[in-house]
């Protein structure tokens, strides 16, 4: 083998699912667990909240500057939540795949069936809730929601549920430990899809030719 | 919930690779490993072995019954190897997959391509080897063949490696145990592709309703 291998590049994954089907909880966990994967950044245009600092946890943008970011179609998705934009930034994705690293973006089911709409290198992953009733109880030990907007979540949730069939998989969260085990396990064999292995076969294919 | 959920079909899985990759030591431990994976069973023509019994090792046929299955398309692929047939009788394996169970084919090349042409509704990996001389010395070890039939065996390795673009997964077998638990997270990953969980989907919206 003369060459070097070209180094592997990262897989893009997009995790989204119903609010209060854990993802948050989720990604904080097996981002502490694996140094390959990383959290893509959102971009937005409201406010920074009290120790919120730009490029940690979110690029924070202008109106303008951000109009200009979806002119210039440097973003694989936005949309736009009571006045203000929200987006991810495509650059900084890329830069991180060719790396190597997995890029996580974590979505709400609408921005991420844009994603998947746009591009179709990437896994996606839904997660799931075990029932309507323990998502309910999930939504109300939060302890921040009024009647109606758990009740307004709860049909959200319902909506977002008829549309997993756009994902590759579908991960349970019954509990943090177990899904994030499972999440692991998809990333670790999605490492092993044949365009991920390629250069691998390559190698030994290269060897037989310089016998 | 009112219905019973369906129980989740099985998943059919093409095991494939060149003579000396490893795959019948892999398989072996593979089932011994899950209880929710069986090994499908060949129909040939050629004689049992002593020890060898019919519906355990292979379902030994007439080469009449066996075209005749031939003609009635009940085989999922056949060759035809120093005058005898081998072939994969598809009843048994849709009677497993019904029972929820996944079946592993053992198949070498060109058979495992005839049935991914034909099905593709399974999951396809291929089992590569770390280098041309790892291989050759297994061959050698294996201190049964000729040195021809080794040259043999190296060329038509070559041209396998050149076929694993038509996998879904490629498996390193470097050591045996690492091989088969990157077997273990493809099929355990496998197992949350959405159509694999869709009914679990489906039981919180039935749920949802009956609220």
């Amino acid at each position: 083998m003369n060459k070097p291998a070209k180094p592997a590049s990262g897989m893009l994954i997009v995790l989204s699912g119903p609010s209060g089907s854990g993802k948050g909880t989720i990604i904080k966990s097996l981002l502490a667990q694996r140094k390959d994967t990383v959290l893509s950044i959102s971009v937005t245009t409201r406010q920074p909240r009290p120790g919120e600092e730009d490029g940690i946890h979110y690029f924070f943008r202008t109106r303008e500057e951000f109009e200009d970011m979806i002119a210039e179609n440097s973003l694989l998705e936005y949309a736009e939540y009571n006045g203000n934009y929200y987006g991810t930034p495509e650059d900084s994705i890329k830069k991180w795949l060719q790396e190597g690293k997995n890029v996580l973006l974590e979505i709400e089911v609408q921005g991420a069936e844009q994603v998947m709409n746009h591009r179709s290198d990437l896994v996606s992953i839904f997660i799931t809730i075990p029932s309507m009733a323990e998502l309910e109880r999930r939504l109300r030990d939060r302890g921040t929601e009024t009647e109606d907007k758990i009740q307004g979540r709860m049909q959200v949730a319902k909506r977002e549920l008829t549309r997993a069939f756009r994902y590759d998989y579908v991960v349970l969260n019954d509990q943090v430990e177990l899904a994030v085990q499972r999440i692991n396990t998809i990333i670790d064999a999605e490492k092993m899809r044949y365009t991920r292995m390629e250069n691998t076969v390559l190698e030994v294919l290269q060897d037989a030719q310089s016998e």
